[in-house]
Order: structure tokens, then C-alpha cells, then sequence
């Protein structure tokens, strides 16, 4: 509960400063200026009063209760401050000073004390090296922070990992118009988090938006969690920034340049539900619609317009997301066709001329409540002077009154002289976009929100014929052995431990036993020399292709006298050829899991970057997802009468990689590749296991 | 010379009405407004005076000279106006009524009496079905129009074939407080042209910068060569709708759904040199950037921030769009080191931190500009409330004025508080933004412009050692055939009058002759059975692939019995194995010459429509940027020891495509598929040509 944090009855501020550029002084003045409706007690043992109001020495010499304190004092004290208002039974400290762990070495430390000190006096810590917090409701009024955007009361909650990107937002908001609920820009994060900021904000009924800009995750697991959690109740716009810099890190396996670290953050986003943004400006404009509008129930969109250019770049925008612009009922059609003039067109989009005036607007808009093949409306409404604009606006907000579909409006206008309709749309809760792509991808992101709420993930399968025991055993023992990379007899036994299916393979010592081996898993085979002092295998002439019965024995006869110094085993296995070529990997991913990695290989991973992440736990669906949302995804399904793959047992392997690594979290990486894939039976050829 | 329409010293508004709400009292109404500096005539024959101004019976009773006339009365009296206007020796008319072209049948007729009243009668003609003009220069102040949005005085001058759209862009100017040059929405443009309009704002010096919206191009080559004349002059912005419907129509060859009608549209943007966009406030914010600032000599960006999110937003905005933010030189950081804070950072991103005032922002402003290997200045400035940031608004523009590089400014502020800030930036002509990713995308255009400029096309080579003659003969026979598509003869001896290489083949009538023609040709061979009949080869059983020697005759002579009826010839050709499957094409598009297609043949094509596009005449270097440009590019080039194909000779056969198709223009449609490509040569193997 963040009661004590959002909806503080007063607060103390330890380092408050008569100086009137400090921090400690700002506050104060925010407090004031937004209006704060409970008690401000400036700390100073230097001062009488600041800005007129009484101050203490110290924190403990305040005579009432301290609900929240902000500590803008140098990072060295800051522990200290902590016990006292710990021993003053201060709920939360919003801790605004610098010098903790951005600043490494000594920072650290400092941070590591406050957090003790914070914990054996139960104070809960906001910050350090952060903004604050604002809360607009009008019985709390709480500007506690020291940014200067004073924002209009609404229902939008921002949490911003970045105090400059959650300023921007706010600033963004309020240039539009637009209100917000609650602010969050907690800094280095020590205590009060962001999943807990946003599980608070999902039990808060006046929120009905929640806004949350990430730069890198320190509890991804938590983070998704509490977002799942609070998606389904109300929708979440995120923004995750620094792609270029943190995603240039790469993972080391052979699709080197993919997985980036910022690939992680947005599969979270997309796992949990987070409507996703790559532009703030587009998040702000669709939290707009978000906040004013129910969210509609499918992709279906009626289109109202009395201008023709403006709507045709709206259909461009709508249909591009995947949207529809479908047909209207011949019913729809009668009452149109009774009621526009007789130019009008009663398709959808229905163009009500720009000669339309509030009966046109009012008979489409009706009828597009009734169609139930329509879930939201988009009017585009440019202002002729010909006609009275007052009124259709009038229209409009009474059929929104009942909030059965959502409304969206491009207002095409002089906003200089169409005051008063503009007014009343506003009021009347009706999103107005300057231009059509805006109000269209204001639409398009709550379509995506349906979708997300949607969709059915299920639960991932776990498979009980697998055996956990031995995969276990297997690790240990490579543990024990100190070995990064396991040896090719752990890595087939492991897999198969989990059922995933292996090229048939034997291990022998010499020619005599290969031939016996090949005999049993059938012609022609591949046989491999294994020594752990063999890295590149090919280049040193230790593999062997396509052999059939009579060239088995000699080959390998030859790489024992080759190898000879090395000691080598010899790894026999069947010879597979044709099929399509796939490979599959798993990485983990600190505090999250594994990343899930799945394409075709060749050109389609290396040269087209063609690769479907998920992850773990991956469930049936999301393994299905992950097949056809690769671009060469008809390879799989078979093309120009070419033979497809078996789809069904790719989702169960999918799978059973993912319980591996889940069962078996100290497995770093897995990469199975190439996997030969046919019509009926696909077989892992080639794997690496790294620990 | 279209002065007499954006800078007419009368105009006469015939159909002036005295109805308020009509288009003849408005545009009398916002000429007033506007403050027209010439003189106004109402035409009216039943009114004595229209808002106050002395009304004429007839233009012909007009008692001066006037320029410009809108015509604002039914269609069908519109042409008799129009002779009307040329006998007063009116010079434009503005037709506002609509009722021409745009309703097709009886509309048509009319437009084309319109058009030949005016010639007759040496009249320029702006519209049918138009909205008009606007020239907002301070000694004509024109609202020629009948619309609302009334513009500041600008550098920005807008055309749109959407009167709807055109009026959106200016009204998203005005919102953004920016002025315009002229407007111009010309409708049906029966007369007065787009192409026009842009070469008269080329050759306007208070024009900096030209929007242009299309919708489609009437005339594509003189649009192309209009804008490709004007664009090296000054930047065209440019934007094409109805991209979804109109482009829904796919053209007939195998690449069905792949040159979809705006892809021309987007080539002749390309390759005319306009900066493309696909979101009006995309367009419209980067127009600010142009109108205020020099353009980038190259893509090299210095950063100075003084927060630190939005600095990453911007970074990754950049940075994915192609643009640089290079290191410093060591004389740079150590100036940097001098002057700024200790904690600053004097890398690129310069953070002079939050704290950092004039004297920094100016330090790093004047490194910057110094700094050769820095093409433009991106500033990220939030306005904390412990600095002046008057005064480093101040050293900015004082920077500024020098307008060595260009400047642009993501200011983070609250517009209500910082008013003087903002002004002092606005007037000193540094182009603000609210966002990080606005302001970088602004910048990105600009940068994009100069490449734009920069890139050397080149002319289109003639190879001399075509034949001309034989390839008319071929085509002109083949018409006399009334054949839509070319026999195989045909199509092979075209394709080497143009020395464009095709497998070695010979016609022949029988199996004794065909086994002479493959011992000419070499083993071995392709033989397909030649009737017009004969439409699916394959599925009939007329082809034969892979022949040796002793197979030849006998193959031969099956097909002889088997298509006796047909009376077939044969056609033997050079069977080709390995090497890689490359497609080419050509479609004639109406208006403009042909769109050239190049792409590597099966799934690349077909399922990731990997497809490159050029408009003919192609050069050199539009060839090779169409090889590179594909997505599977590495294929061509040699993809992982596999060998790559011959280049040069690609480039080579594309540019005999192109010229081919531009000697003889009645060709339709040549698709080139498959192309046998190998390291060192490369053969047509298949080829249809439709006439």
C-alpha cells in the first residue's frame, strides 16, 4: 500500500533550503503553488521558518505525525535522516538526493546503508537520486517534487524510470489538454519499485490509464508479473528506450546480432499485455483516447466523413494496422440512404458531404451503434463554414453518452475560431486529433489493447515423461568436471532425457566397433572424432560424411592414427539428408529465465534475421506463434508443392526446451542447429550445451 | 508565369452572392479579411453591392483591368463565363463550381468545353472543382479560397490535390505557429498544373521550402521532371495517400501483387528527389526544420543535453535512422574539459548536466561548430528551474546566427512558464520541438534532403551496339500478327538484337534436326514443343529437360506423334544446372515509360516479396542500387563460401532491359524469368514479352 507515498496527510522536508534555487526550497514552493491539502514541515536547523512556513531543527522535533518525508541533504547524511524519521514514525522517504549507486564505489555502500537502515526502522524508500511523486486528486493535491509542469487533474498515471522522459510526458500531456492522476519517476529504484507503483495504480479506481517508460528492468520477472496482473484490469501504455546503445549487446551463440538485450524487454511487455510504444508522442495521443473512450470490441471500424482526402489517408493508416473498414448492413444502408442527401455515400466509410449537418452526422452515427458488425466509430469532421458545426458536435456527445462503442474524432478546424465546438467535444469526452494518422493510430493502439486482453495464452504444458533425474545428474556431473560446453554424449543423453528427438548415435573407441554401431543405426551414417582437445573438428579433418558399410571401418581406422596423440572416441550417427534445415536455442536471461529462440536456417537467420523469440515458461500457443510469425514461415508449411514440416511436433520440442531450461535453470544456452525437419519426423543433428 | 494568380492586382468573383453562407460571399469575405491589397469585384447581376463592395452586372461591365476571376456558378454557365473572362482579357479563372470530370458523363464534356473556351480565348484555368489560392506576402495578402484557415506570413508554400489534406497541413502550421508562403488546391487542374506550380515556386525567392500532397499523378513525367528540376533548388516534401486502395491494383505479371500502382509514385518521389513522408506531422515538423534552418552537409550529429532520457530517445531515433553521433577530437574534449563542469560529460552525447548554464551551452555550441567532422547540432534542453535559460536561449541563437550548421532543439519545458525562453528561441529561428523523437526526426529529413541532393544518378547509358531495326521489324510484325505475346523466336531474337544474353537455342521441325541443333548447341539439352496452340508446355507434356545425346531424336520424335495434329516446331535449347534464379521485368505504366523489376527468383520473390523497383531510363547506378537494395542481397554477392554471380553484367543487362523498353514503347510487359546466374556469366532462360 502507497497510501502513506500518494496520499501523504504531511510532509516533512529534511534539507528544506531558503535559498530559492535549491531543491530543498522548490518543493516547498511546488507544495504550495499545486495547492496541497495536508500539513508541510520544512527541517532546517538553520532557518525559523521557509516561505513562511515555521521550520524544525530536526525531523524529531515536528509535534504531529509525518506521513512522508523528502531528504534533499548531502548523500553522506542520508542514512542518518532515515533512522530519524524512522524513530518519528515517517511511513515513506522520498529521497531526491544524488550520490548513491549511479555513482558507483562509495555510492554503493551508501545505498546499501540507507536500504538497512530503512529496513530495521520500517520506513519505506522512494528514490534516492529521483523526482517524486504528484497526485492531483483534489483532497490531496501532493506535488511532492521538484520538476515544474503543474498537470491538469485526470485519470493518466505516469511512471518513468527517466525524470527527464517522465517530465517530457507530462509536459506532452499537458500542451494536449489532458489531465493526469498520479506521477512516479523513482530514481534508483532501492526500495519502492516500479511493479509495485503499477499494482497500486491497478487498485486505484481513478486511474484509468497507467503510462510506464522503462529504460532497462532490474526485476524483469516482478515487472511482468505485476503487469499481467494489472493489463487485464486496465490497459498499460509502455515505452522501453535505449534500443541502439543497450541493444548492441549481443549473445554470443551463432545468431550473434539477435538477441539483443532489449529483445527480453519487449517480449515482457508483449507477454504480459503492455500496449507497446516506439514514440512518445503516439503513446500520449493514445492514452488520450484510452483515458475519454470504452475500448472497443474488435478491429471493425465505421467511418464517418464529410471530406475526402483526410479520410483516405485514415483508411490507409487503419487498414495498414490490420483494422477493417467492412460493409454495412443493407438495413444499415435503407436508413441511410433515407436519411443523407442524396450524393452522400452509404458505404462505410459513409461520407455525409461536407454540406452534412447535425441529422446527417446524428442518422450515421446511429446506425453505426446499432451495426453489430461495427465495434468503433472514427468521425472526420472538417469545419465548413456553411454549416452549423455547434450542432453536429451537440450529436456527437449525446450518442457517447451511453459509451457503447468507442469515438474517435479527427477535428479538422481553426482552433482560433472554432472555440465553442471544440469545447463541446471535449467536454463531452470525445478524443479530437488535428490529423488523421494521429486520431487513426489513437484507435489502432486501442484495438491492440482488445487483442492483448483477448488473446488466450494458456499455461504452459508440463510433460511428465520426461526424466528430470537423469537430466540433473548429467549437469551435476558436467558441473563436477568443470566443463563450459557439455561433451557430445551428455548434450544427446540430455536431450533425450526430455524427449527431444536426437539423430540415432553410438559412441566407440575404434573402426571395429564403429562398423558394429553403424550396422545397428543403419546406413549411410556421419562419424565424428571426440577428444575435448579437438575444438574445430571439421578444419582438423575429424569429420566424415555420407559413409556408407564398406567405408565405415577404414575411415575411422584413419582418424585413430591420425588422432592418435589425442585419444579420441569416435561419435557415430545417423546420416540424415534431405529435409529443411532449422535450428532452435535457448539463453538465459538474469531474473527473468530463458529467452526462446526459434527460425531456418542459412540465409534466412544470418542474412534476413529471421528469428521468433519467446520466454520461458513458452506455452502451446505461444510456441505456434513463434512458427508463423517468422517471415519464411511457408517454408515450414510447405511451398510451390514443396513438402511442409511437422508443425505439431516443432510446438511439443518448443516446449520441451523450455521445461528443460526452466527444470534446469543453470543451463546457460542451448543450441540445437541444425535440426533436420521433415514431413513426419524432425531430428536434432547438431547441439551445443553451455553451462 | 503565374503571377497573375498568386499575385493578381484585381480579382473579380463571378456568381458573388449576397447569402452569407455561400462560397460567393465567403471568398469576398475572406479577401477582406485577409486584407487583399488589390481590388474587388463582385459579379452579381441582381445586386447592387455584395458586403459592401460595388457588385457588376456582367465582368464585361467591369470598368478596369482584372487578372484573376473565380467562377462560383452552376456548371453549365461556366464555360460562357469562361469566354466571358477572355474577352475582359481576364488572365486566370479560379472555377470554384464543381460538376466537371469528377462526376464523369455529362461533367466530362463540360471540362473540355472549358478547356477549349480557354485556349481560344488565352484564359488560364485553376480548378474545376477547386478550392484556390492563398499568397500571403505582405503586399498581396491573396485568400483566393474559400476555406478558413487563415496563415502567418511564411517560407513554406503548399500544394494538394486534396483540398481536404491541403487544408489539414495548413492548419497543423498555423497549431505550430508556423507562417506560409503560398497555397495552392487546384482539383480536376484541367489547366494549371502541379508541375507548374512547383517550377513557379522554384523560381520564388521567399519560397524555402514546397509541400506537395498527391493522390495520383496525371501526368507523371512532367511531374517528375518539374520536381526534379525544383528539388535541387529547394527541399520538396512530399506525401502520397491512398496508398491501401489504390494500391490495392496489382499488376498481371508473375509478380502479381508486387508493383502495385504506388510504387510508381513512390520511384518518381525518389527519383525526382523529393523527401518522402508518410505522416503529415512527420512532414509538417520537418518542414519548420527547413524553413528555418541550412541543410546538413552530411549525417555526422553533435548532441548537447542537459538531461539524460531524452537524450537516449533521441540517440536511438538517430542512430536507427542512418545518422552519425561520432566521437570528438581530442582538442574538442579537452576545450570541453576547460570549460564545463567536472562531472560533464565531454563525450558526443556533451552533457553539461542539468546544472550547466549559458557559459556551457555556449561552450559546446562553439566546439561544435568548429568541429569538422560535425554536420548539424541537435540540442536536448529541459529548463530547470536553478538556471537562466534566457540566457542560454540567448547564446543559441546567437550561435545561430551565423547559420554555419543547422540547429535543432527538443525543448522540454512548460510552454505556460517559459514563454520568454520559448520566444527568444522561435524569433531566433532555432526550430523547437516537444519531443526528443520529433526533433530527430526533423533532423533526420534534412539530412535525408542532402543525400538527396548529393547522390550522383548519372545518365542513362546507350549501348550502340544494339539493333534497333531488327527489334522494330520483330515488334512490328508481331502487331501485324495480332499476337499479344511474342512467339519464342521472337521474344529470343529481340532479347539479342539487344545483346541481351540468352541460352543458345535453335528452331527446328523434327528429331533428325533437332539432334543437329543439339550437337551445335552442346549437351545437354532443353527440348520444348512450339505451337501457339500449345499454351501449358509443361502440363501437355512438351517439355523435356536434362537430354544427352542418344536421347534427343527419340524424345523428338515421341512429341512429333504426340502433337501431330498441331503441326509443332521445336525448340532446342542449352540446358542450364546450377547457378542461381534471378528474375527481371518490365511493365509500361501510362504516362511515365516502365517500371523495371529485379529480384532473385522463388521464395524470395514470392513469399518475402523481396522485389526492387527502378523507373526507365535506368543508369548505372539506379542499377546497382537496385541489386543492393534487395534484402537477399548477400545471395548476389556471395553468401557463406557459396560463390556469388556477376554483377556487372547484371547491371549491364538491366540497363539493355531499360533501354530496350524505351526504344520500343509499345511494348507492355517483359518478364526475364528465371536468369541463370553464375560467377561469370549470365543467361536468360525463359521469356515472355507481351505487346
Amino acid at each position: 500500500m502507497l497510501d502513506a507515498l500518494y496520499k501523504p496527510k504531511s510532509v516533512a522536508i529534511i534539507g528544506a533550503s531558503t535559498k530559492e534555487f535549491s531543491i530543498g526550497n522548490r518543493i516547498i514552493k511546488n507544495l504550495l503553488d499545486f495547492g496541497f491539502k495536508g500539513l508541510i514541515y520544512p527541517i532546517n536547523p538553520k532557518a525559523d521558518e521557509v516561505r513562511g512556513i515555521r521550520a524544525y531543527n530536526s525531523i524529531l522535533d515536528v509535534p504531529n505525525e509525518v506521513d512522508l518525508a523528502h531528504v534533499v541533504i548531502p548523500n553522506k547524511f542520508v542514512p542518518q535522516a532515515v533512522e530519524d524519521c524512522g524513530k518519528k514514525g515517517v511511513k515513506v522517504a522520498i529521497i531526491n538526493s544524488a550520490g548513491f549507486k549511479e555513482i558507483g564505489g562509495e555510492g554503493i555502500l551508501l545505498e546499501e546503508q540507507v536500504v538497512e537502515k530503512a529496513r530495521e526502522h520500517s520506513v519505506r524508500v522512494f528514490g534516492p537520486n529521483c523526482q517524486g511523486i504528484i497526485n492531483t486528486s483534489p483532497d490531496i493535491r501532493a506535488y511532492c517534487n521538484f520538476t515544474f509542469t503543474k498537470p491538469e487533474e485526470g485519470c493518466i498515471s505516469i511512471v518513468a524510470q527517466s525524470g527527464g522522459v517522465g517530465e517530457v510526458v507530462n509536459q506532452r500531456f499537458s500542451e494536449l489538454g489532458v489531465g493526469i492522476r498520479m506521477y512516479a519517476s523513482n530514481g534508483n529504484a532501492c526500495d519502492i519499485s516500479i511493479p509495485e507503483i503499477i499494482r497500486y495504480w491497478g487498485d486505484d479506481e481513478e486511474t484509468r490509464v497507467i503510462v510506464v517508460h522503462v529504460e532497462n528492468l532490474s526485476d524483469p520477472k516482478e515487472f511482468m508479473e505485476a503487469a499481467k496482473e494489472v493489463a487485464v484490469k486496465k490497459p498499460i501504455l509502455g515505452m522501453k528506450t535505449g534500443r541502439t546503445k543497450e541493444g548492441a549487446k549481443a549473445v554470443s551463440s551463432h545468431t550473434g546480432g539477435l538477441a539483443k538485450v532489449d529483445i527480453a524487454t519487449e517480449l515482457i511487455f508483449q507477454k504480459s499485455g503492455i500496449v507497446t510504444f516506439r514514440d512518445q508522442e503516439e503513446l500520449c495521443q493514445a492514452a488520450v483516447a484510452f483515458a475519454n473512450q470504452p475500448v472497443p470490441k474488435g478491429k471493425r471500424v465505421g467511418v464517418i466523413t464529410n471530406t475526402g482526402g483526410p479520410a483516405i489517408i485514415a483508411a490507409d493508416e487503419l487498414v495498414e494496422a490490420g483494422l477493417e473498414i467492412p460493409p454495412l448492413s443493407s438495413h444499415a444502408k435503407k436508413i441511410l440512404k433515407e436519411k443523407l442527401y442524396s450524393a452522400a455515400s452509404i458505404n462505410n466509410p459513409i461520407d455525409v458531404l461536407a454540406t452534412g449537418g447535425a441529422e446527417h452526422f446524428r442518422a450515421a452515427l446511429d446506425v453505426l451503434m446499432d451495426e453489430p458488425q461495427i465495434d468503433s466509430i472514427f468521425i472526420n469532421f472538417v469545419t465548413p463554414f456553411f454549416v452549423d458545426t455547434d450542432a453536429i458536435s451537440h450529436e456527437i456527445v449525446e450518442v457517447n453518452k451511453a459509451q457503447k462503442k468507442p469515438i474517435i474524432c479527427n477535428l479538422m478546424t481553426d482552433k482560433r475560431q472554432w472555440t465553442k465546438t471544440i469545447g463541446m467535444l471535449k467536454n463531452g469526452g470525445i478524443p479530437c486529433y488535428s490529423l488523421p494518422e494521429t486520431a487513426a493510430r489513437a484507435l489502432i493502439a486501442m484495438t491492440r489493447y482488445n487483442d492483448l486482453k483477448a488473446r488466450k495464452i494458456g499455461k504452459a504444458a508440463i510433460f511428465n515423461d520426461v526424466d528430470r533425474e537423469k537430466a540433473r545428474n548429467i549437469i551435476q556431473q558436467a558441473k563436477k568436471e568443470a566443463r563450459e560446453f557439455l561433451s557430445v554424449e551428455k548434450v544427446n543423453n540430455l536431450l533425450a532425457s526430455y524427449k527431444i528427438p536426437v539423430a540415432k548415435w553410438r559412441l566407440v573407441n575404434n573402426g571395429v566397433e564403429s562398423l558394429k554401431a553403424a550396422r545397428m543405426i543403419g546406413f549411410p551414417v556421419v562419424v565424428k572424432v571426440d577428444a575435448e582437445s579437438i575444438v574445430h573438428k571439421s578444419d582438423a579433418g575429424g569429420i566424415a560424411l555420407n559413409l556408407k558399410e564398406k567405408e565405415v571401418e577404414s575411415t575411422v581406422k584413419d582418424m585413430e592414427k591420425k588422432f592418435a596423440p589425442e585419444k579420441p572416441r569416435f561419435f557415430v550417427q545417423e546420416f540424415l539428408s534431405g529435409g529443411k534445415e532449422l535450428f532452435m536455442g535457448a539463453k538465459a536471461e538474469e531474473g527473468l529465465g530463458h529467452l526462446i529462440l526459434f527460425g531456418i536456417g542459412g540465409i534466412y537467420v544470418e542474412i534476413l534475421k529471421d528469428v521468433a523469440f519467446g520466454i520461458t515458461p513458452i506455452t502451446a500457443s505461444e510456441a505456434k506463434e513463434m512458427l508463423s510469425s517468422i517471415k519464411s514461415y511457408p517454408l515450414l508449411a510447405g511451398f510451390r508443392g514443396e513438402k511442409g514440416v511437422d508443425q505439431n511436433i516443432l510446438v511439443e520440442i518448443l516446449q520441451r526446451v523450455s521445461q528443460l531450461v526452466t527444470d534446469l535453470p543453470t543451463i546457460q544456452e542451448i543450441d540445437l542447429n541444425p535440426i533436420i525437419a521433415y514431413e513426419d519426423r524432425i531430428v536434432v543433428v547438431d547441439a551445443r550445451i553451455r553451462i
